[in-house]
């Protein structure tokens, strides 16, 4: 046995994960192995070898006595000895019979390579609920099928025929940075193109897994695993959608809590992405907010390209969080100068003009046709005399910016304008992210020379500003503290919406959130003409009436609605009116009675929601109500239950939230009793559980700081009913 | 006199552009030349030389007799011979008295490439002034100072110290079309940049410039010349501000008119950006909104990346423009093509779900786990079968798609999956764009492979969408028609402005547009209780009452409003109040009396207004109006006037658009009345010309169709006033 077998061996008895053994095998068996390297089963063995997998290799296949020199076994019984890990490429169809092979001669975990299973539908979707019942039944864990394999790097176990861990002759590998990235990936094509275009300028990477199909382990397993593995500094994940959603949760929460950082690419936003990712064509409407909801509780950083997920991981893995957003830009060109600082103006960031001392400091620096103020333009004189250096520095030092961007031209490949070994000390002091951008393409020279001082050339201006916004923002992210709230079940809640029926009015609704505990204003349902003139009374005057049935969601469309009714005489008027039309419009509908509410006071109108997202559960909402709601989409969503502290962070995310700070003079609004009513609304949506569908609060009324909020209307949708 | 300097003259004899002299010299003059390379003076020579320039070439300085074997000359006058141009490159102080002497000897044009004039302040500022001045004077062109110089790849004229023009030893040049783009750059270090990103990815060229500080020769200028050059095919702008917007205006229009596709890249969009932007530091509110507008009113296509200006030149050189947005997405990887559906949607894009037809067409060609119904998963196998060109050809014969944007991996340096000669015929058909992407970095295997089909391997997908997204808008686009309207001052109206003095009020500002033809409610001003009853009689119940003052421009804010009085006891009692706490609160404001007016119907709030932009003169706005103008800045701009028909395009752009059309079972607004209306505010304030600063109708209250729009308020700014 090697040094480095037993190596890997002792890592894995130490960190002691159930995944340590499938991501660093002691040995590998390749079913169908091959000597054809023009095929995936031929080149799954020669990938093995060239990237000198440290453990031993026992190809599997009846047909060959040997294979480049290996002994090949007839079965995998015929090894004989202690398999971790079998990498599965025959036709679909003899794959179950190879895997209870395995199975039964304790080989550990399997990744199967084969495609035609669930994405085929059918027959061989059938044949992926077997593969998902033998992992149960016999506690091997099975990768994929239709999976792309992985890549461990540091283990150097390519256990994949993706082309991007080719290892080809004299081949220099470019190193920036030494804290790696792992990668979960829904889409081998794409985990291993990140993997090519990240290594590409520098990046270093643990491990690369494409999951497949996830007949068994699924990618919140293995963002578990990526989280708790000492050898990834950082997390990218490639999402469709997840299959395991507590795994994942669980494993975000925990990232979150030990300060990992997840980079996150989900497609299927729009609907043909949705149409491509076979796992959500079930769960069109607005699913995506499930997703979002848990990217931002957890502070993941979102990238929506390749090029932007890059960026993001090459200044996470050279640089510390930043602990503002003020940067300074520093540049030879005045015209990329400004590109640059538009761009992250564009991004959420701010380029504050610097104080006059350290303006007066770099203008000794530089010739007197640049500018000190920020952007710094040392113009391109100053390259050669020093001054480029210089600055950096001084912007490192100073307190006046919390990152730094040099922007700079590195085509040539004869001569690169910084040196290495006086940047190091400023990338090394760890005070704050120093980022370079070139406007022309950068030179091997010029990526090789600054990689030496730790440095990643980042060549795409718009991924650069994307990712400094995304970093800014995960730099002052806090953690969710303690253990997230529990949807708690409340059975006798539940029981009462049971014995409401199937569909609610508002009526009925209301008679809900009262119970629970929810202020709601004085109001009266009136079922007989005879009781009318009481409730007015009870009620006060400017009232509204509202016509209340369980068939009748649109009540303003249904001309189910009178406002302002402001007597006696009104009031009998238009209650006679509103009835009649409603039943002649609707003779069907079953009537319960006309509600009385008292006009609502005047104030800026939210809307408070919950709805069951079909993967991630409960999830509450706020936003900016009316017909805005729908028009601007100005909502934002967190897995319910919430405190009334998240509840305010969500309020301060949206782009109204000025209304609710006083806007153009308006008073403040009382903020404190939206956010208390929100958590309320949680907290009761969770009490439901699964009995819920969608409860929507809309609009809300929140009066002037001080004078509370008023509900105006509130609908609750039972699950499968509505 | 070699062949191709002869071919120059007669192109340029023919054409009879007053620049052509200037892009395509006969004859160059070096003022300051010099043996020395590393300084910029003597890259100038090697580069030309290096590029075979093939007209004559003359150094000047007196140090040297000859100069890489040419004769140097003392002084311009001695070369005794037509000089075109003269590349100036002596220091800021001893420029003036050169270019005296140039102008002298009859040398037609100059570029200064010598820095430290205007862009350093004080003195330097004045030196450029008089070099505008010597232009002017002696008709001899100048660009610069502070330019980059130019490169005119066609005519082999390298006026320019850039590195990306030199010529590297077995370099071999990848074309991927011969359409050639022009780039006019207020940033030299960006102009040759986004040539050096275009020449990297097999774009042409036609010439490069570089505006420095634009002297006399200006972007507007070098625009014009680019749109009617011919061997100019798209052109590229690079700005910071334009400094001859009506030279800037006219080539706009120009290009619109003869199809000419401009794409431009607008910076200093950003405080920070602006600042580094010298010539905008003077004009920051909202001054970008000019140019947007111009932007949009002539078809340019907007980039806000390098990558991305790169991206939209290489869709319209290499393909048609697309007859509508309807794309077919091709892809080898399953989460690339989704990643790829998702990003073209983002982007307005359709991916429509193609025939039952068309599909099982496709399904003859790959393997039963893929997937035809768009985005097309031909899956890595139908690479190797020859289904991915089938495919494309299917999709390019296809009337179901406007676009095709194939989705593969390019990174192998042994084999690429498409063979040019079966691809070329698809490219050259020109039915429609055909567009490669690569989730792997691509090798120059790959680009070259495609580029012998005239394709461009686009290996960044956020600017690929965003250029698909904006060909597709330029292919919808339409040029307006005729002339544009011109400004008309209106004589009576102006003095009819100056009449009413410095600042106007509200009731001031609607007797003008009143007086112009603009409809208005019914409204009264009182000026003494003793007239209050007869005009509350008149203008009828409920109203509203407004204080009037020149000097109160927030009339609620002041509680200078009462709305919704009932009667005339209330009446009495709210004019009383009203005025008394106004002259409590602004014992110094001058008060006209209290406007009354009718509470206007309901209505959806929208805002017009007109604004003078510091660059390109009168602005028409339209915007969603209320306190949401403000709080989502969702208005469009368009120079005025407008036509009803312009309004109407501007009113489509509006995210608050569907609110005209019957949002939510509302009836649809009358937007004619609408578009009605901001055509003839453009016009009211065209009249005004350079007296008026600024005009807001806000809000205006548009009724359902046919029932017309209410200008509840409004406020005219006249220049220096409010």
């Amino acid at each position: 046995m090697s040094e480095a077998v037993r190596s890997v061996e002792r890592q894995s008895a130490e960190q002691g994960h159930p995944l340590d053994s499938f991501f660093a095998p002691s040995s590998i068996a390749i079913i169908g192995a091959s000597p054809d390297l023009t095929k995936i089963r031929g080149i799954l063995l020669s990938f093995l070898r060239k990237n000198d997998y440290p453990g031993r290799i026992y190809p599997v296949n009846p047909s060959y006595p040997e294979i480049d020199g290996l002994r090949c076994y007839p079965t995998v019984a015929a090894i004989g000895e202690q398999v971790d890990l079998a990498l599965v490429t025959i036709p679909a169809n003899v794959v179950l019979p190879a895997l209870e092979e395995c199975a039964a001669a304790g080989v550990r975990h399997s990744v199967i390579i084969s495609s035609g299973f669930a994405e085929e539908g059918g027959e061989s979707a059938g044949l992926q609920q077997q593969i998902a019942e033998l992992a149960k039944r016999t506690g091997m864990r099975v990768s994929g099928p239709n999976a792309e394999g992985f890549y461990n790097e540091p283990g150097r176990v390519s256990a994949t025929f993706s082309p991007t861990v080719d290892i080809k002759p004299g081949e220099s590998r470019l190193i920036a940075s030494e804290r790696r990235i792992g990668i979960v990936a829904q889409s081998g094509g794409i985990g291993f193109s990140l993997f090519n275009r990240g290594k590409a300028i520098g990046l270093s990477f643990s491990t690369i897994v494409s999951t497949g199909n996830e007949a068994d382990l699924a990618a919140g397993e293995f963002l578990q695993y990526m989280v708790q593995d000492k050898s990834t500094d950082v997390v990218m994940l490639f999402i469709e959608g997840v299959r395991d959603p507590e795994n994942f949760v669980r494993a975000a929460a925990q990232a979150a809590a030990i300060g990992k950082p997840v980079i996150v690419c989900k497609i299927g936003r729009s609907e043909a992405g949705a149409r491509a990712s076979a796992s959500h064509t079930a769960s069109m409407t607005g699913w995506n907010a499930g997703y979002q909801a848990i990217f931002v509780k957890y502070g993941f950083l979102q990238a929506d390209d390749p090029d932007e997920a890059v960026a993001i991981a090459a200044v996470l893995t050279t640089a510390p969080l930043p602990k503002g957003n003020r940067v300074g830009v520093i540049t030879v060109s005045g015209g990329a100068g400004a590109w640059a600082a538009d761009t992250v103006a564009m991004n959420g960031l701010d380029v504050p003009v610097l104080s006059e001392t350290l303006q007066s400091e770099i203008r000794a620096l530089i010739p007197s046709y640049g500018s000190a103020r920020n952007p710094v333009d040392i113009t391109a004189q100053a390259v050669h005399t020093g001054g480029l250096q210089r600055t950096i520095e001084l912007l490192n030092e100073s307190d006046e910016v919390d990152l730094v961007l040099v922007v700079t031209s590195m085509a040539s490949d004869r001569r690169v304008a910084l040196n290495p070994q006086a940047l190091k000390p400023v990338i090394d002091s760890g005070k704050k992210p120093v980022l370079f951008y070139t406007y022309t393409l950068p030179s091997q020279l010029g990526r090789s020379t600054l990689a030496a001082a730790g440095v990643v050339v980042h060549a795409g201006l718009a991924p650069l500003g994307k990712a400094l916004g995304e970093v800014v923002r995960r730099g002052a992210f806090q953690a969710p503290e303690g253990r997230a709230a529990v949807a708690q079940a409340d059975a006798r809640l539940v029981m009462r919406l049971q014995a409401a029926g199937g569909a609610l009015s508002e009526h009925d609704t209301k008679i809900l959130l009262r119970d629970a505990g929810v202020s709601l204003p004085n109001e009266r349902l009136v079922a007989d003409a005879a009781e009318l003139e009481a409730a007015m009374q009870a009620v006060g005057f400017p009232l509204a009436m509202k016509i209340q049935s369980p068939d009748i969601t649109h009540k303003t469309e249904a001309g189910g609605v009178r406002l302002g009714i402001a007597g006696v005489e009104d009031g009998r008027d238009a209650y006679e009116k509103l009835l009649a039309g409603v039943r002649s419009d609707k003779p069907d509908a079953r009537i319960q009675g006309v509600l009385l509410q008292p006009m609502a006071r005047k104030g800026v109108e939210f809307i408070i929601g919950a709805i069951r997202d079909p993967v991630f559960g409960l999830m509450v909402m706020v936003g900016f109500g009316g017909v805005m709601t729908e028009l601007f989409k100005d909502v934002a969503y967190r897995p319910a239950p919430v405190s009334a502290a998240e509840a305010r962070a969500m309020l301060d995310r949206l782009r109204a939230s000025p209304l609710l700070r006083g806007f153009r003079g308006a008073p403040p609004a009382d903020v404190t009793a939206l956010a208390s009513l929100a958590a309320q609304v949680s907290r009761f949506a969770a009490g439901l559980g699964e009995h819920m569908a969608e409860l929507e609060l809309n609009p809300v009324i929140v009066h002037p700081d001080g004078q509370g909020v008023t509900i105006v209307d509130a609908l609750l949708v039972p699950a499968g009913g509505g």
